[in-house]
């Protein structure tokens, strides 16, 4: 079955559809596995969406997102803490293999990315416990350095990886091929993280050159320069053996066509360019 | 003076003057060095070029720019290698204190940046003999990885210095903010590069909230999120004493002001934000 191991991560196909008909056409293309978007299943509500999403008997690889820990007022901190269980409980109750953390960067009027990699230490670490105990791991997304200034300043693998060597169990990395491709380290740091058991999640999709869009213009897996059939293999060699993740953010191109296209192509490409 | 120990590069006046106006103006500022471009050059022609900035009394703080070696074809790459001597030639003619590499990224249709990387290393140590014979220094720059597919494939401090250690004397890096400023290594790399006496330049310019172009969009220092007298700090800790060089690629704002107004504002912030 060409879709043995795909799952979709549903910001692919955010603008033409809502949850219930995302879920509806993976399910209708073979699709087994989803990542939905928290805004997504607050729009449906929770409870609708673990009822639906079971329903089709679609596996969660993951949830997007929590994080966004950094803030210049202890009190706006704190306020990230307990939406990040919020995010971990409703990713429990969706049966989610993970939270993914998109950690947060400078806050506005912060010139200081020290301080706001301090702040996300301690704002995973403050959550952890309470992910432990619900047996949720927490997946860290190093981002591309391009977003290092308003999107995440966790930036290579090697750094998400030392801070997972800080904080123990229960917390590992989200490898997104768009972000870390780039990377001289990325063979040794991928090795690193399987040998640590660190790999909770894996996202494709390609570079575009050129790239006309900081944020939405992620290419479609074949149509850019990432060797992914490549990376892949480092990361199954690692150990990984989950799903993997399609996720493409794309306003003027993939985003504007029809969501059946988008998913035959999803499918078609990680058969032969994945 | 404020305009002591102050360089600019001259791409950042690229829009609003050819060579000649670039330099009288420099001097009319009070600023003492340049970077000038190649084509800049290659548009007065280059005895005239050394003529005028030498009427003038201007140091030269860098030539931009040696580097592009990868190239699927084998003669490509060795026209590349040609190429690069040609401009060592012009930067000794213009008493340059280092030539700067942008050594060169994916070439189309091909996905394997590792054999790219080769290709650069093997590039550079075929021009460096002609480099150390005209006693000239090859500037490595490491770029932002948002360039690594189509612009340069060395994308940290930490990989150029790796590749100077490889290549021996006569090599060294230029550290521009903006391409380095989000890493997580950056002090450490810093500290490493001076001890090996390997800064050979040091350019400045901001990161801009939002940033709007991959390349177009590089902002007036003061006015983004780097922290510039930090990393300014850090270089000088690590015993580098050159100029100080001012790079902004900026269409849709630095570029369509005046040249004047431009060069007001780079000698401000040098002071003020730098």
């Amino acid at each position: 079955m060409p879709t043995a191991g795909l799952s979709i991560n549903l910001a692919t196909v955010r603008e033409q559809w809502n949850l219930r008909e995302a879920v509806e056409a993976c399910a209708r293309h073979g699709i087994r596995a989803i990542d939905p978007w928290r805004e997504q299943v607050a729009a449906m509500g929770l409870t609708e969406a673990v009822r639906v999403i079971g329903d089709y008997g679609l596996s969660v690889s993951g949830y997007c997102r929590g994080g966004m820990f950094p803030a210049l007022d202890k009190t706006a901190r704190l306020d990230a803490i307990d939406d990040n269980k919020r995010v971990i409980d409703e990713a429990s109750a969706l049966g989610a293999a993970c939270v993914v953390l998109v950690v947060g960067a400078l806050p506005p009027g912060s010139r200081d990315i020290h301080a706001a990699r301090q702040m996300v230490a301690e704002g995973i670490s403050a959550i952890l416990p309470f992910a432990r105990s619900n047996k949720m791991p927490l997946a860290i997304e190093p981002l591309h350095p391009m977003y290092a200034a308003d999107r995440a300043c966790v930036n290579t693998l090697a750094q998400a990886l030392d801070l997972c060597d800080d904080l123990g169990d229960n917390v590992g990395v989200a490898i997104d091929a768009y972000h870390v491709w780039w990377d001289p380290q990325l063979e040794a740091q991928i090795a690193r993280a399987g040998a640590d058991n660190r790999i909770l999640a894996y996202h494709i999709c390609d570079w575009l050159v050129p790239t006309h869009d900081i944020r939405l213009d992620r290419g479609m897996m074949g149509d850019g320069v990432i060797d992914l059939p490549k990376i892949r293999s480092a990361v199954e060699n690692a150990g990984y053996r989950g799903y993997i993740e399609v996720e493409i953010f794309s306003a003027h191109n993939w985003w504007i066509r029809p969501g059946d296209e988008v998913l035959r192509t999803c499918i078609e490409r990680f058969a032969t360019a994945s």
